[in-house]
């Protein structure tokens, strides 16, 4: 037996790990069919709502490194998570309860939906759909660009104007979260209004009644 | 000299603190033309940003009593307060800052615009209008209302429905905020998109171009 493989495989996997983190391999594999659990949300991190509050911002200038999956799944949990397991209710509220908001969470691995019951990320779409979620180059190559969509077959009310209005609070509640958790911790985040809809709702793969209402960039401040 | 006066005195002044408290006597007067300035933010009250996401939710179960003017005014800048002074920045943002938004402060005592660079209530219309600002019977007595408004005129965009998507995000932004603020204030609180939208800008003394989107109840929780 030839012993060196004990001393180049730990290698491997050290130098994998890096450049995993380094060279943008997934942090979260894209593998179809297989939901990828989320750590548990870490309640003890970050910044008091108040302090959160006074460093809220918008910022454009994004680090390319992914967020590592504690990351990731804390922002989502704060995003919309379920805070209050036995009603299966959220963060951010929804009028009457209609609950017509999914979260896309478009990573250079593919495209997923936070599943908040389960806090995990169901995969959707595989590839790297980034740089359809805006129109700014940043988007392209942040590492996690969010999509709120709505899905209008559950807004039961049939006045077209009062849909939209009650689709950009339920996206606008949930991107506050968001915001504020970036400012707890440091990351760098913009939400925007302006896309192509039509080629974004075929890179998410929606389907009819599905409308992405806001976009949100988020990643590490630029060095 | 009658010594019993610096028994009475004191007396006195306890009653009329809490009478005031009690009996429903304004804690914000309402002054036409006189602005009442709110005292600087206390920046270390409350919670964590993560506990107090863990704590929201929407309830509509208030006290009558009035909240006081340090807790009305931190409620406020949470809400919409300005974060960056040299830029004149808000705790929420607003697409490519059209700033559209005025946070109306409905009281007993009259209704009020909250001016976020002098973080003072100007008074508006005098008079107690909480009841027009929904359809449940709790708008009526609880101590706060506050109606966010959104001056279309400054929407820079004729797309209708895009419209009424942004002012829904731009009243959602706000709207978390004061959701956070009061799970991390133990405050009541919940938001509302129904209500008589001609007879609540008649009360609020609105122009043409402006539009009440959201409303929301804030109190401390019912007894």
């Amino acid at each position: 037996m030839d012993w060196s493989v004990l001393v180049v495989l730990p290698l491997v996997a050290v130098l994998a790990t890096s450049f995993g983190a380094v060279a943008g391999e997934p942090v979260v594999p894209f593998v179809p069919g297989k939901a990828v659990k989320l750590p548990a949300p870490r309640m003890d991190r970050g910044l008091s709502l108040m302090a959160a509050l006074a460093a809220r911002r918008s910022s454009r200038d994004f680090d390319r490194r992914a967020l590592d999956p504690q990351m990731l799944g804390d922002l989502l949990w704060a995003a919309w998570g379920i805070n209050r397991p036995a009603e299966g209710k959220h963060t951010a509220p929804s009028a009457r309860n209609w609950q017509d908001m999914t979260v896309y969470v478009v990573l250079e691995s593919g495209v997923f939906t936070y599943d908040a019951a389960s806090h995990a990320l169901v995969p959707k779409v595989a590839g790297d759909h980034r740089a359809v979620t805006g129109k700014q180059e940043f988007c392209a190559t942040a590492p996690v660009n969010l999509v709120y969509v709505s899905d209008f077959a559950k807004l039961d009310t049939d006045d077209a104007p009062r849909r939209e209005r009650y689709a950009g609070a339920h996206a606008g509640f949930i991107s506050q979260n968001v915001y504020l958790f970036c400012a707890s911790e440091g990351l760098a985040t913009v939400v925007r209004a302006m896309f192509d809809a039509q080629a974004l709702r075929a890179a998410l793969g929606l389907a009819d009644s599905q409308h992405p209402i806001l976009a949100q960039t988020i990643g590490s401040p630029a060095p």
